[in-house]
């Protein structure tokens, strides 16, 4: 049995979504038991499962705008630090929030703990292409500054969460360069780009640029957390400001734009489900000692439903165990 | 009279994009001059306008494939390199190019050499923004390394630029950082930020993040250039890829989709519209001793006639002048 443990209480509709989508989980995947923690009420209203769950009551939460450090360690009776907690005391295998980013990466590094080995984990997720194949990145916006060490680390990382989570057989693993060619980049892209030409372990294709990345350009892309943050952010403002022009210019066209409006609407939502990456599940911290998975802020039900869902795949495929292995065997061999 | 120098040989569609380019500048613009380097022949067969025009022959040209500093060095005839000489040489007062944009930072920095005061010249554009109003970000990558100091430097020179050539009279200047609370961001942020917001000439905003860019929120964005490549990367490739989505959509809409499409054109015209902002010019590497200014590879002969306007008001508000003497002050400042 796979033993998660979710805040309830996080998250733009929480409980609510939360609840929801672990009702749906519940019922497709037999296999889970799921924690919730939070106001035991609030959850009992939307809560129908009855099997394989359980309600850990909390009354203290952390918000959005709290500053994450110092509510993981002021607010130690909060949803989101309980079940951290969980997972460090053996009582759960992964957890999961909609809430406040920054304490969830705080509570994932000093609750549940890194992998000796992995320096600095990095948030990986996996963001929409063209084809509808998706590529994984990291490191999102963790870190604020990485060395070459821990951009090669990201690779066996990142390739690690695409073929156990995602199914790839050898993930082609890219460096976000400022251009495509070997010798492009700053001190930290060459060091870095030769770490990952000399690690055979690694299917490394290059140097990848930002403008190709919705092209499929790699399975995985490896950036610093600086970089990776504002390339994701840069992503979703472009698309949500085009979606955006593109509706307000239909309200704006007058009856035309209108009826035009009611003959395309199947294909501008074909459109956007490529470009709703929700069902690859959420933001994960990856390098700790078990999975910790954040869902988007935004999140509903079916949003919620899809990162159990990956937490499950995670869990199965024993990917957090495979890569202790990995850092282990790697270690050694630097030792030799 | 304002001379400009023109590459008639670099970009996609040279010569005829950029000579017929400028002809309609010359025909709208009585106080500028303009002359051509590059193959006569070919030139010649474009060229419609007679007077402030000249050709300077020459059968040299840098390729966009060449290795830029090599080629500068090595191909001391091509049109490119004659353009930038011409300038360094006080028979012109600016020098434009589509070609090879490394070959055309090299030639800016090496051939007409940058204000003494200025360390790093910043690569400069407009970008879109929905309401129409743009927003100049640099650098774009003319350098893979800043220190503080470059970017202080880079947002004198973009407040220069919005406020001479884009008529905005307190630009708003944004520091690109991974969240906008003051504290937010690596040593290099953290500094900058503090240069920033002691420099009392500086209409400072604070922190801005990528995900806002094309809703306004600053005039001018501040950013190292290996990040401002990256997100101007992004910016480009998720609008190709959700326009080109946009149209396989409708294409593969079937009978349905067209005729929506049909209805929908105009709306559609709008949106791209907004998104396109070649009539903002071209890409200025800024702090050099005279305006040096990119247009993009593809550009049309609409495209090049605004990168001529752009410069002509360049020349005309005086902005490299006025730069000079600020920078010369700030130095006396710093001196004393």
């Amino acid at each position: 049995m796979k033993r998660i443990a979710v805040d309830a209480m996080g998250g733009d509709h929480a409980p609510q979504a939360i609840v929801e989508g672990v009702n749906q989980a519940l019922v497709d995947f037999p296999d889970i038991e799921v924690q919730l923690y939070g106001d035991e009420a609030k959850i009992k209203q939307y809560l129908t499962a009855t099997e394989r769950v359980t309600i850990i009551h909390t009354a203290e939460k952390i918000n959005s705008d709290d500053e994450p450090a110092k509510a993981i360690r002021s607010k130690k009776q909060a949803s989101m630090v309980l079940a951290a907690r969980a997972v460090k005391d053996g009582q759960a295998d992964a957890v999961m929030s909609a809430g406040n980013t920054g304490a969830l990466l705080a509570a994932g590094l000093f609750v549940v703990g890194r992998i000796k080995q992995v320096d600095r984990p990095g948030l990986l997720s996996t963001l929409p292409t063209l084809d509808g194949a998706g590529f994984d990145m990291l490191d999102l916006g963790a870190n604020a500054e990485n060395t070459p060490k821990h951009l090669h680390q990201y690779a066996i990382l990142g390739s690690f969460y695409a073929q156990n989570v995602r199914g790839i057989a050898k993930p082609r693993i890219g460096l976000l360069n400022n251009g495509t060619e070997e010798t492009k980049g700053d001190p930290l892209r060459k060091e870095t780009y030769e770490l990952l030409a000399n690690d055979k372990s690694l299917n490394f294709v290059g140097n990848v640029e930002a403008r190709d990345l919705m092209s499929g350009v790699a399975d995985v892309v490896v950036a610093d957390g600086f970089t990776g943050n504002a390339v994701l952010k840069t992503m979703e403002g472009t698309a949500i400001s085009i979606l955006g022009q593109l509706k307000s210019s239909i309200e704006n066209g007058g009856v035309k734009a209108k009826i035009g409006y009611v003959f395309l609407k199947d294909s501008l939502k074909v459109m956007k489900s490529t470009l709703d990456y929700s069902s690859a599940g959420g933001a994960v911290l990856f390098g700790l000692k078990a999975p910790v998975v954040k869902s988007h802020g935004s999140s509903d039900a079916k949003a919620i439903y899809h990162t159990i869902k990956q937490i499950r795949t995670m869990l199965d495929s024993e990917v957090v165990n495979k890569l202790v292995q990995e850092f282990v065997a790697k270690e050694v061999q630097v030792d030799d």
